[in-house]
């Protein structure tokens, strides 16, 4: 059934209140994963609270973290995020990150010790408002395999970068460094149809078109899918997004970055702390006026989105429009939550003392 | 047959004088032509030379450019190239973001009224022996097709991000945006070979594998390929690159991107001046002490060279090991040169009173 994005959130931040954080940093993580949920990331939204919930449990996740900037020069910051959620920490990272852009030009934030933070855009699209370019990275759980490789080093890393325009919507853009993001095999999953070559490979390293290779200790492929099809270059991506927001920071790297999930145990042995982000602003007026840049972004989406489509093909898109698209009918009709998400819900509910209405 | 490192370079240096390129920028310039061929890069090495001297006949290259920073912050500038060689506009661009970086802690770049800078590798790593990251890009001659589109709307535009190491050689990423780069479409038309779907489509925008696709009138297709395996990723890492080396610095973007080859003319309504860079320097202990990083670097590449090969393989490669074999081995035995770019330099050396060796 189709919930109201509004109500959704509301509930999300009764659950983060519940959970011991304080009323502003409640309210940013229901945002957070709320835009999740409206821009038509599934798998970022509500349907993860749950998740959050489990590692506060476990207490590999702070809900009332003491965030402190550890070491800092005019233009960057690297921020403790004390086992915060990522939905806290990340925006705080790109409040500094924003700060400093207005005195140095530019701001740049690691954080370490840290947690999941949802989706790349939305912190990556808090600089628009002050006429920033915002870029936005993480790392996440081990699920990928570098090229020629059987073990699964990397995360998704995605990477977000916004920039700023003016009459036409800005030009956002968030990719996982892989092929797909996870939340894509899991709809195959539930439909019961098999994954396109290039998105996964078996447990020995082979090209499979199992949806559920993954759950069977296979991998996904970094974006590219296969070397002829250049997936060195989606795992120099993902590689280069683990070192910037891990090695950089001091969070853990590589197949020592924590899982997500509350029934996997961390690595024994931690090479840093947390996971890591890396948070970007840069002052448009830094390079040239923000008018004039906004005005040429006007003309280089028009430009692109007048480029002539192949047959069968509406229109050419800019990174962005089909979230936007998604965000305005998602306002209008509700957020469609499946039955198994509403289950978590209502057991989130009854743990917390809330309600969540089943229709 | 096979040349010298030390002998090409140096040729390559006498014409670049012969052009009147001032002695220091006609050295530097020598020197990343001479790196793209140690380094296996052959499409921007010794063979592109003469391209250079036929757009500096045309007037559309300034062979002893007056180099202006036109804005400045604490940690960015922006720099007039004066329609200079990207080969000597990039490095003096880097080395003002080393600069900036000493002090802000980074230091970010962006250039207008360039031309071709040869590779984005050689660029990003001049920030290495100053332990700090380089990041370079540049955008390039419109031959690239957004997803779903026939328009050649963008360049190759290549990322270059270089991380130093301290035991370990550094890790050294340089990619195309794209699925390949033009010179592996050059290489199968010499062998008279196919191309793999996803590498190209033909002027109607279908997928092909006729190597020639892009003289018909085709495109090269972003890293992915076809949307199914995530072109539009690509579309949008090639698109950020645009933006960042063009649009924010006052240069020519998208479709008028001039292009490089002396035969087609520039675009007649220019949006920008010349063709774009955007340089980046990282001073790694504005995050963290280098030493520390940098252990830390040396335990991120053994790892995953030592990952778990799939069958078949030897072993895993870190970023920058490919290029790093070719050098070894290419310093040892010489470039191997084609008889084309033999004669093409021999027509060079004619025209400026200088020697070159044919055999």
């Amino acid at each position: 059934m189709n919930y109201e994005a509004e109500y959704l959130k509301d509930f999300t931040y009764q659950v983060f209140k519940k959970m011991g954080c304080p009323d502003d940093q409640a309210m940013t993580a229901a945002d957070c994963l709320n835009q999740a949920d409206l821009r038509g990331v599934d798998s970022h939204g509500v349907a993860r609270l749950s998740g959050y919930v489990r590692l506060w449990e476990l207490n590999r996740l702070n809900a009332s973290p003491n965030m402190k900037i550890i070491h800092e020069t005019p233009s960057t910051a690297v921020l403790d995020g004390d086992l915060g959620l990522g939905l806290v920490t990340g925006p705080h990272a790109m409040k500094i990150a924003i700060e400093k852009a207005r005195t140095a030009g530019t701001g740049w934030v690691a954080v370490q010790n840290s947690n999941h933070y949802g989706i790349a855009a939305f912190h990556a699209m808090m600089a628009l408002e002050h006429d920033m370019i915002g870029i936005s990275m993480t790392n996440a759980s081990p699920l990928v395999a570098p090229t020629f490789s059987k073990s699964r080093f990397l995360g998704t890393n995605p990477i977000a970068v916004a920039f700023p325009s003016q009459d036409e919507p800005p030009f956002v853009m968030d990719m996982a460094t892989t092929t797909v993001a996870n939340g894509k095999l899991e709809v195959l999953q539930r439909k019961g149809e098999d994954a396109p070559l290039g998105w996964a490979q078996d447990k020995d390293g082979n090209p499979t078109t199992d949806a559920y290779a993954l759950k069977k200790g296979g991998a996904m492929l970094p974006l590219g899918g296969d070397r002829e099809h250049g997936s060195q270059k989606g795992y120099c991506l993902g590689a280069m997004v683990d070192i910037f927001t891990a090695v950089l920071s001091g969070a853990n790297y590589g197949p020592w970055a924590p899982p997500f999930v509350a029934f996997l145990e961390p690595p024994a042995n931690p090479v840093g702390r947390g996971i890591g982000h890396f948070m970007g602003a840069i002052r448009i007026d830094a390079f040239r006026p923000a008018s004039e840049f906004k005005q040429h972004m006007d003309n280089w989406i028009r430009t692109f989105r007048n480029a002539e489509p192949v047959a069968g093909q509406e229109k050419v898109l800019i990174p962005g429009d089909p979230e936007r698209e998604l965000t305005e009918e998602r306002l209008k009709n509700g957020i469609h939550l499946l039955q198994p998400v509403i289950d978590d819900l209502n057991e989130l509910a009854r743990k917390f003392n809330l309600t969540f209405k089943e229709n």
